[in-house]
């Protein structure tokens, strides 16, 4: 449910906690600490507020606020709504049996190391990168970790902020992927280019993120992800640029280049990756735009 | 088994025959008609002789000749021998059976359009360029595939030529291909990186053609493809520069660009095609150079 | 001086007049027609309904027009104001003696032959290509050329109107050059990067039209040439490179690369021209984009 | 005058002492004591004990051979006709008033401060270079610099040797600079582009150095620079591929690229600069290659 911040700001005290209270996950506390700053000019004034919060809290009640959470594996447990459309974006509900079971290895061992479930917030990560982390996070020092799992609860709190108030200001919590084909044989934009935007496994499979036309500016209408976190992981964008160049008059059966495929990582969930293709029948470049 | 020029030219009419009758199917007096025009200077000249008996013989025997020729699908008839290390090649060996449906349709359809087995010089050929000759050539009128079928046959016999006989020129059908890593952040050649070639099938199946690692030069010690014509069909190269990169200092987990795909059509079996990779960290080019 | 096309359209006749009269050269009869279709909605119909004036007046009223204007290269007769900062754009108030002597004799050879004033909306190209249009209307015509000489009219009344009028919309007569500077090797913009524009005459004399630097984006703060038409002409773009890459770690002594120049051609003087520079170290690449 | 090393090794002591006793400058001694040592089986051999001689020779001697040489801008002394032709090549011949000041004034600085005259290897560099030398060698101590004077005297003496004595080695005294140029619209190598070379002086002035053509491989029959040092220095490159894409059906006019100017420094005497240029009508790319 959609509510505005001038709505939060004069609201009565319960509704503004039963409002928030889902923010972060069972510790409606969150929500009524913040509640006593009121007003907020600002979505992030009211962020900061609620993070604040936690951050005074006493060590024992943000280990409560940790251990509230649901395990990210844990399939048959009950998620609260948010958990679950969020952990469906990773397709975490449709692992491999042998991914499972690695998946089950990693958490189990997570949860012997820390005595706490393992805190992600998965929006910003693709399944191969969700396993990266517990790889990497099972390394870490006790307390090292409990500072992360911290970090990553502000993550998800700052996602669902974003998605259910509207303020004059954005949390800095979506990313944006776009892209641009040129035509340097003709020194104009490549229009009906078609483009499609997929998502590389660790086996390399493909899954199908977007699909796209070009436009008569070379560009996408709109881009290929936004309004949303990049996940971390490994992409292909393929564009069809032996069919622009037939209907333009280059011949070849088949075509020296027709379907292109560049393939690039994101890293930064929060940024801007521009990745243009600069194309002529026989040649083709690309890079990391702004 | 190989023979010289030499050799060739000062033998006995029945060894020169004896050696020679394999290069037309079937056909022992397309030799014999070169026989009387010893001695060949070069390689080129002996090609010429023969090809110039068939030009000159009768529509019968010339269709005769053609008719000489086992199907191209006939797996359970008796292969010349030749015949059946060049269809391995393509692989008619080994298709799956909607593919073999697909291709003893063709076959049948062919065979009563015209009355003659199809031909094809399959070692300039991939699986789906010779499914697209196919296609291409039922159209044709009875003249004009008559005529084609001579030309393939004068391909395959070239070839077999060049394989059975040492001489001072070369016939002209081979093709090559060859490839370049520029590391363009740091003006020099770059060295290490491995790179694959992957043949790409109709439904984007890739099936392994070579691997090879670039040397001090950037380039690879042999080119990826020599000795043999070029199959007409489609091609990835994969170029692994993130480990390269990640050698010399550029960090990124994962990097922005790790493996890079090229995708290219191979058109013209007995041509050079040299495709460069520039690469930088966060940015790359390819070509059709020289 | 500057007026809104509200006050245009709700002013006396006779300030109407005399605010547009210098629109089209010494034919205040153009504005009259025009005033008569008052209301105008928008500065192209206002536009419009004046070239309606010319295009339905007899051929000697508009042979009258044509020879209203003043000579091109008449530099010691009266200018009207307008004419005179027009043409100081193109400098033919600045000619070498031998320039001088060639343009006059351009002129003279047009006169003898048209009997009419060469007219050219000189603001949309440099010396280099007035000089070629001399030439190439030289051979057109008579009936051509009259026709050509109203389109040129049009052209400098539109940039007039563009210059005077304050409205809603806008006039195509405005071109736009703009730059974009990426460092390859890192991802990310250049910043800081010194950029010269010049102007390339006949002889490779080189003419400063404009300095900037680009900002974290890559980008200039403002586009190289806007709110004018781009001069046809040839132009040199410097990027100071070097600079950028030792404030960033890669030495060289001098650099690889220090100055880029890129040397390009502008023929559509309201046109947008985006030429990018993506640049490594020892690399780079430019194009005309969009 | 051309010798072989066959002939040295087998020539009389003062055969053999007078065909050498040029290369390092009046110190026929240095020959002599090469000379004991013989035979040589390669060029290399024959260098190293002459250098070896120099590096054991006592420090007085060393002075002395040091202070042999003229003075680089000694215009009006006797200068060896080696050093002669030495340094008519970097134009030192051939200065402005103002840069022969600024000459003389460091010449005057060095001698006053380390008592020897300015020694370098000339055909090495380019004016600017020898400038910059000059600057950054005045702050030498007189220890580093006496070695510094050496070396310089071991590549003069090496150049020497490559000019005069044949043998199976060749000692790497030598650099190279060629180019390739690319149509990347066509997928083939550009022929017919016109190149020049220009070195590039500090105040921008272009000077003539190479002029070429490109053949059908789109390169040039002969490398721009061979068979010298390549000077330290600025240059800029020149394609005229307006003309080459005129040719081949690309118009405009002026077309968006025609003279494609590619600046870049040397700054490896004896190094490979391979400067390749792709090219689309409105697009290109460079890099140092290999």
């Amino acid at each position: 449910m959609l509510l505005t911040l001038d709505h939060l700001n004069s609201a009565a005290q319960t509704d503004f906690v039963a409002a928030l209270e889902s923010i972060f996950e069972r510790a409606p506390w969150v929500a009524e600490a913040a509640c006593a700053k009121r007003p907020f000019p600002t979505l992030a004034a009211l962020f900061n507020a609620m993070t604040d919060a936690v951050r005074s809290a006493d060590p024992t009640r943000q280990l409560q606020l940790i251990k509230g959470h649901p395990d990210l594996g844990e399939r048959t447990a009950a998620l609260t709504a948010a958990s679950k459309a969020e952990q469906a974006g990773a397709r975490l509900d449709d692992l491999s049996k042998k991914d499972l079971e690695r998946f089950e290895r990693l958490n189990t061992a997570y949860q012997t190391k820390f005595s706490m479930p393992f805190i992600l917030c998965v929006r910003r990560h693709t399944r191969e990168s969700i396993l990266g982390q517990f790889d990497r996070r099972l390394q870490n020092a006790r307390d090292v970790e409990r500072e992360t799992a911290l970090t990553e609860i502000f993550r998800i709190a700052a996602l669902r902020l974003a998605d259910h108030v509207i303020a004059p200001d954005q949390l800095k919590v979506h990313g944006l992927l776009s892209t641009h084909v040129l035509d340097t044989s003709r020194g104009r934009p490549a229009d009906g280019v078609s483009i499609e935007l997929f998502e590389v496994s660790a086996t390399d499979e493909l899954r199908v993120m977007a699909k796209a036309v070009t436009n008569a500016d070379g560009r996408t209408d709109r881009p290929l992800i936004e309004k949303r976190p990049l996940p971390i992981g490994r992409y292909e964008l393929r564009f069809a640029v032996g069919a622009y160049f037939a209907r333009n008059g280059t011949v070849g059966d088949p075509a020296f280049l027709d379907i292109i495929p560049i393939r690039f990582a994101m890293t930064e969930p929060e940024g801007h990756y521009h990745i243009p293709l600069l194309a002529a029948p026989y040649s083709y470049a690309t890079y990391r735009g702004s």
